[in-house]
């Protein structure tokens, strides 16, 4: 409350400060100035206060964790390694220093691990908090998500859902305890990032901000196949039974979490013996299907976002 | 009212279409993929509805051109080229398609007559309309704000002040006509960069996105000397006749428009023999002053902006 933008940008230039030797010149000038590559990475990322974090949810750390893994996801998802990040956020005034401190340094821990550092940003006033972050990142060999072939299998870097899951607890007001429901609440406020598995062998990939079906549907219109998405392999992984059994005891829907939860960031790939988890497979035709004993299961129908 | 994040997307996707040899993959994918340089410039800056523009003051279309300007503005006073442009928007779900497509096509032009293409972006629903945008450059010899040396002149890329005439016209809702009026409005609407003169051989640089006092404080504290700003140079530019009349004619401070004003956008740059408009010096010392005759004039304290 009434502080300044000079008093803001002090702190942010202490928490993002870098001797990284990628970087040729950092906060403080009217740019950043950094070593590029010959395959750039480009993507943003905007995420609101009451649409996509909310701030009696998270802690500001957790908040500026999700949305630099948010960012960095999108860089993963193409065989990337992040490099760099720009913020540009908006505030009400209604944040304390600290908040603001703990958001930058969530953003920063999450840029740390994945070996990207902070080298820009903006501030400005707004009625409504938000954050975008754009991430900037290079590959040697990028996987789009129009590679997938016939007669590859679909794969998760790691069960989605338990994003859905935190967020179910957190809308229904639950006092959980227990193991399976922190993991939930803990994935919901700042997804871990599979940053160790090897899909480089992927035909396409993506990661999951919205849900699998939308992004297997992107994929397999980009791809021109058909995705089939096999409940039998799904039940099969390791975390299923684990999440299941916190579907049972707080009334949700286990593979309405896997299938149309979204924010796990997990990366959904296509290709032949990729780590990770089996979930179904490409085939002939378009669109995306899941499947039980080889018969197509009716999901409700998962939409786009309206304005 | 009521569209759907695909039908904005496929509206931006049109808009933004580009066959740029830069750009490997563009729109569509996770991420964009682009070829990067050796020395990138990096930077973002956040508008807000209400802050930044009102949407009753200016056309969507020159909303956009702006936003883009004070992006690629910093790309330039780095000495660089724009090359590429992420936008970031979030949508209140009061704009109609129109207004958004008119938005794009602003973002676009600007970003066309850069030179730059726009490769990615992020939609997100949220109570304030704000646009953030990311520009990427590439620069063979960046200009710092730090190289400023005592003996060396302060230079102009063109007269600031249009902008907050413009502004002053608005605020003050007053019905005015003329060419000096016209330009102004226009100026505070859709900046115009100043992207023809050849500020190569600079010692320092930025642009005047805040006001000339503030970005010439950055740049002394930057390059440890003092910036004087001479009220008789300031004089001596073509235009300045031009805007004195019209702060005369509305009522208006022209100093404080020239000195105090921003969002032009003009680049602000110290060296020996500059091209543009000569309007002060660089002497032993800190901080800025605004001297006529060799006296010292006080001005209004320039503060940062506050939450």
């Amino acid at each position: 409350m009434g502080f300044s933008e000079e008093q803001v940008i002090a702190v942010l230039a202490e928490v993002f400060s870098s001797q990284d030797p990628r970087v040729i010149l950092g906060i403080g000038d009217d740019a950043a100035l950094v070593h590029g590559s010959q395959q750039q990475i480009l993507t943003t990322d905007i995420a609101v206060e009451g649409t996509h974090f909310r701030i009696d949810w998270s802690s500001a750390y957790e908040i500026g964790r999700r949305i630099a893994a948010a960012n960095i996801a999108d860089v993963l998802s193409m065989n990337g390694r992040c490099e760099y990040l720009l913020v540009a956020a908006t505030l009400t005034g209604n944040e304390s220093i600290d908040w603001i401190r703990d958001l930058a340094q969530g953003i920063q821990d999450q840029a740390s691990e994945a070996g990207a550092v902070v080298v820009g940003g903006d501030l400005a006033q707004s009625k409504t908090l938000s954050i975008a972050i754009t991430a900037i990142g290079n590959t040697d060999a990028p996987i789009r998500r129009s590679g997938a072939a016939v007669g590859d299998s679909v794969y998760l870097s790691s069960l989605t859902g338990w994003s859905a899951a935190g967020l179910a607890i957190l809308s229904k007001g639950l006092s959980t305890s227990g193991a399976a429901a922190a993991n939930a609440l803990n994935e919901y406020r700042a997804p871990t990032l599979d940053m160790k598995i090897d899909f480089s062998a992927a035909t396409s990939m993506s990661d999951v901000s919205d849900a699998i079906l939308i992004q297997g549907e992107q994929m397999a219109m980009a791809s021109q196949v058909r995705f089939e998405f096999r409940c039998e392999d799904i039940e099969s992984t390791p975390e299923f039974s684990e999440l299941s059994s916190l579907a049972a005891e707080i009334g949700g829907n286990v593979f309405d979490w896997i299938l149309q939860g979204g924010e796990d960031h997990a990366l959904l790939a296509t290709g032949k013996d990729l780590p990770g988890l089996l979930i179904g497979n490409v085939v002939e035709g378009s669109g995306v299907a899941v499947v039980r004993n080889g018969q197509e299961i009716k999901m409700a129908p998962v939409s786009w976002s309206h304005f």
